[in-house]
């Protein structure tokens, strides 16, 4: 245990990487060769899994985890960790073996020998899940990671340029993303390179698994492109690293570099052979399978194993990382020390800091909000802003941005900072620097949403992002918003333009089944509030749900001010707006319509005497967390009073909660919002001539009430 | 008239475009002044709209529809014509201007001035839609055009390589696509950038509207990035041109180069000014808004115009284009002739090209489906192989692509050629050329789909594409499914992996709420084929619907091949597996869990005594057209017996056919596929137990009956 004795913890700082590189790099091969081995039985074993790019990163994890990254594996939450993404999260074995290799005591023997089993409890799901210890992002669905990685380096800018000072650097990590082919041929990936150039986010590198090769065989087969070129057109410095598969020392002096970089973020294109050693080395075929036994055993015993041993990490390699616990301890200790000096020294700063450390708000932050609105009819994206605004312009936990609608999402607040680059001096004059709290993402829907899933993974409620954009456009950001649900983040996406009502902008710009997407996904909320008081309740709602993401979806054209409506309704997804005794219907109005079914039950009292009950229905998730209780005596179907929802959406979804729908199941139409409402029957006098109607058949036809009408 | 007496009609090929160009070019000023206040005005009549982005390009469109596209404007669609496509769909009165100037029949001085209006069956929606004359692709959301465009081009280059001949050039189309700043930010748009360059396609032109002017102000405010280099590096000749605004003879320079690049698709970057002319010109404020009475009046004076009065296209201005009508007619002449020799000479060839034309398929295409399948059990992605690779084979008019999951998919038939550029030498030694009907799209699923509307816009079911990836990343690909809908575009897309029986990949992978999106997205069908027998009614549905997109989505694990399925079944959406006198209940079973319906009811007859029917219900959207009868016949609710679906996805929609769900209300885990079933309770005796249990609670609950129930 030669290694134990020596003060070479690199990890904790106490020595170059370069120089402890040397020290130890005549067990790299044998560290390389264990390492590779040990993948092809953890494939083997279930007979499944993503050998091939596990294996050929092997050099580059052990610059990283060995050498460069800076973590804490006693506590992986240390703060001021760097964060370490693995976009290709197929390759996920890579990132678990080191967890394993370098100490994370979540991730025992047993555990990693989990993978592709049966356990129930397994720590190695087959992509990274951000639930366990170690993993910064849940990925798999590819690109996502590049994103991630991005707001993960831009919460750093932030936070370093808010709460950093001379001699107190408390917020200084570094973010290390690594992507293979794939990841670089998404859209997704390709906007947040973009953008990450213009933001000169030097504290980001992106290391480039180069293989060439995907599922379907060479990278050529579709993709020709010179990527250096083109990232330095995207405004990256680029780094080569001609042999990934050995050069451990080439490829630390690499990383090294690109911590250091003054101007840009880094990428590090690394030329590495998939599935090194294997029977399949450099073809498709090492990529999403097993090796078979045979395969393997022979792979063995090309690399000096013993074919009938299997998990084999003999004791020179657990040597090899052995001391890096306590090198992460340094640094726990080292960043308390330096909070703790930082705090004597700004009290009030330090006190700040600790809140977002803490990921809480100023207690205060409700009474930021109107408690009252005006009474003229006002768009309930207008709404958002009277709402949210106060609250973004005095709490630096929300960072807002926009995917390029500014002047249509009413999220700017007076005296708003952008984040930006500080010597960035733009053509029209707004600059900024990287304190700002608002986001111009341009028009770059799906990274805003995967960006702003990085901001919330720093760590939790450190910073709440909000994106803004019109909500036909959150269906190109779906996989972000699904992926910042999946993992419990609290993102807040301001959607503006919902419904028809939006008016000319035509079919492409009317959203008519999106919501039957939002509302089945799993922990969101997807919130449509009827005015400005259920506007101040759905930011409520959305500011309260620390582990959920919502979606709150506002009109573009005016909403009358209702008296009936109560922000603590909408807390309870549902709530009645009129009750009624004796009542015929049940008529739910939702969002943008919620006053067409005020309208409609005056109607049908006034023109046909008939009696309706109404009830506000913001969110059909927060209703479902009700009791049956207050569930039933908000619908009162079960005393037989049937319910007919007003939205023109697609009807999908609301069939558990009403009996009939004057909803939509066709595209929409370009009219003016007014006309586009009448085009499509939502004209009081037709919708009560609808409603009746309706009430009347189902006295004659004994069947319809087991049915949802379509009316 | 003095133009109308000279025989200038260079858009019929009668003389090169640049010395017509001289000809004329004493007219342009007047032309782009025109062009320019009647775009302020059409914006200012109704107080809305986009003006500022198709003002900036009046230059581009005078070179575009005056000298250089191939088009016949009395003949829209004549089938060799030039497509374009304006990605930034918001400027459409640019393109609704010159359609009206050129002579398009439909788009008379009336239908111009309704942009904005009230009128139901006007032509000029606030983004261009593909049904109107002159239009080719709906576009609007930003990047989609692009992808569209590079599909167009991919069509022209298949049907030329399939079917010219020495002499017989019979498609032989340019394709021209006009972008923003913002298309260019947008991932879908970088993907098929990235796609067009590795094809080569020389047929293609993008041109750069570089305004340097989004919603929220410069670009520069988020996009600093060297377009030019980025273009290149992706594989395309780039051309600048410096003035955009009034140098029509300089744009004609370039887009006859582009039209004759040799080796690459060209990106012609022209720096134009917003608004021009205006008092916005420049800013933002010109891009989404009218500019003002006062302000149109000022810039009518500023440009010689009077300001009282409006809409005005003085005589000059129409004879400038009024003879292209009549050079498109020599345009369809020619090709009509062209195609008479070409027929003569080439007989089978031509019948044939004039049967694609025509957008038919062979006759007997059904029959080259398998009749019967194999009984041993089959995953259905390899049943849709089976059933639809035959007629890959046979028939060009398929083009049938994948992203980047050719192993996975199963879409790959014996002896298929890959869509390449005939030069390409891959890596892996793949190779192909254009009159492939196989492609590799690479990890680009958005992009992928986009394209493939192009493909199917080229003209009506001349070329059907096929998509292919696992069915969670069709939310990827999500705005593309979604406009090919719009569009009534017969686009399939090949959906694997569905359910969370495709396991270890876990929550990232498993698509638990997806389907409620696409159940209930108009003009799509969702079909879910329970085995081999109802995949093959799945492709049939799907090569029937000549106006509809359809997603085939397919199990990843063998599923038991059942006696009771007919592919007729499919067609009708959902019918009867199991019926049975007296039941106490239907069980609605679906696709990869279709088995599990019938393995339930089995088990409640043997265990508890209990009478089940079951139902088969691939697709919602088809059973919703059948008739009233034929749909209570089918569930039988009407009689009292209530009906349980049993998927493991959100049981959104569901509600309308059943009275309580096996459904999933969270997301998935990542276990082996049999695992992960168990896990969440697909297991016999489990959802025996549950069904069993919901019969008894329903006869002692009376208001059970008229509440969805999660079991």
């Amino acid at each position: 245990m030669a290694i134990a004795s020596a003060p070479v913890a690199a990890n904790g700082g106490r020595q170059s990487s370069m120089s402890l590189v040397q020290q130890l790099s005549k067990d790299h091969d044998l560290v390389l060769r264990t390492f590779r081995i040990l993948i092809a039985d953890l494939c083997q074993q279930f007979g499944g899994g993503h050998p091939g790019g596990a294996i050929g990163m092997a050099a580059i994890g052990v610059a990283l985890w060995r050498y460069v990254m800076r973590y804490a594996p006693h506590n992986p939450d240390y703060f001021n960790r760097d964060r370490f993404v693995l976009s290709n999260g197929h390759t996920c074995l890579f990132q678990y073996c080191f967890l394993h290799l370098t100490g994370y005591k979540a991730m025992t023997f047993e555990q990693l020998k989990s993978y592709h089993s049966e356990r129930v409890d397994a720590l190695c799901p087959g992509h990274p899940e951000i639930e366990h210890e170690g993993i910064e992002v849940t990925t798999g669905p590819l690109g996502q990671g590049v994103a991630n990685a991005v707001g993960l380096a831009m919460a750093t800018k932030n936070l370093a340029a808010t709460y950093n000072r001379s001699g107190y650097e408390v917020v200084s990590n570094h973010t290390w993303c690594m992507v293979g082919d794939a990841c670089l041929q998404e859209g997704v990936a390709l906007e947040a390179i973009s953008f990450a150039g213009h933001l000169k986010l030097n504290n980001l590198t992106v290391i480039y698994d180069n293989n060439q090769i995907t599922c379907d065989g060479s990278v050529d087969l579709t993709n020709t492109e010179d990527v250096n070129a083109k990232m330095r057109a995207c405004g990256w410095d680029v780094i080569d690293v001609e042999d990934g598969c050995y050069d451990v020392e080439g490829i630390v002096r690499a990383l090294e570099q690109a911590r250091t970089s003054q101007e840009k973020p880094t990428f590090i294109n690394i030329r590495t052979v998939i599935g090194l050693g294997s029977h399949v080395a450099g073809t498709a075929e090492a990529h999403g399978a097993a090796f078979g036994a045979s395969n393997v055993a022979e792979m063995k015993k090309a690399n000096g194993f013993s074919p009938d041993e299997f998990f084999v990490i003999g004791e020179t390699v657990r040597d090899f990382f052995h001391d890096l616990p306590a090198g992460g301890e340094g640094y726990v200790r080292e960043w308390n020390e330096l909070v703790k000096g930082y705090t004597a020294e700004y009290p009030e700063l330090g006190e700040e800091f600790q809140r977002r450390v803490r990921g809480e708000l100023p207690a205060n932050w409700k009474d930021l909000m109107p408690s009252s609105f005006p009474e003229k009819p006002t768009a309930s994206r207008t709404s958002s802003g009277l709402v949210f605004n106060p609250i973004a312009k005095e709490i630096a936990s929300f960072m807002v941005g926009t995917a390029d609608l500014s002047p249509s999402v009413n999220m700017i607040w007076p005296g708003k900072v952008d984040f930006q680059h500080p010597e960035l001096r733009t053509t029209c004059g707004i600059n900024g620097n990287y304190t700002g709290g608002h986001i111009h993402y341009g028009v770059r829907e799906h990274a805003m949403c995967a960006i702003s899933n990085g901001l919330a993974a720093f760590a939790p409620n450190t910073i709440i992002p909000v994106t803004s954009s019109f909500f036909m456009f959150y269906l190109y950001a779906a996989p972000a918003v699904r992926m910042g649900a999946l993992q419990r983040l609290q993102v807040i996406h301001a959607a503006t333009h919902d419904s028809i009502g939006m008016g000319e902008d035509g079919p492409t710009h009317q959203p008519i089944e999106l919501a039957s997407l939002y509302r089945a996904m799993p922990n969101l909320l997807y919130i449509r509030p009827g005015d400005s008081e259920e506007t101040a309740g759905a930011w409520i709602a959305a500011i309260e749900a620390k582990t959920t993401s919502t979606i709150i979806s506002t009109s573009r054209h005016a909403l009358p001010q209702l008296k009936q409506t109560r922000r603590e309704g909408v807390s309870r997804g549902a709530y009645v707006l009129e009750g009624a005794v004796n009542a015929a219907v049940t008529l739910i109005g939702v969002g943008a319509e919620l006053s067409f079914a005020l309208d409609v039950a005056k109607r049908l009292q006034d023109s046909r005497g008939i009696i309706a009950r109404v009830v506000s229905f913001p969110c059909q998730r927060l209703f479902e967390q009700q009791s049956v209780e207050y569930k039933r005596g908000v619908l009162q179907r079960h005393r037989g009073i049937p319910a007919v929802v007003i939205e023109p959406y697609a009807p999908n979804g609301w069939e558990r909660y009403a009996d009939a729908g004057i909803c939509l199941r066709r595209f929409g139409h370009s009219l003016p919002g007014k006309a586009a409402y009448k085009f499509f029957g939502y004209d009081v006098d037709v919708m009560t001539g609808k409603v009746g109607d309706y009430l009347e058949k189902l006295e004659r036809d004994e069947f319809l009430r087991r049915e949802f009408v379509d009316l």
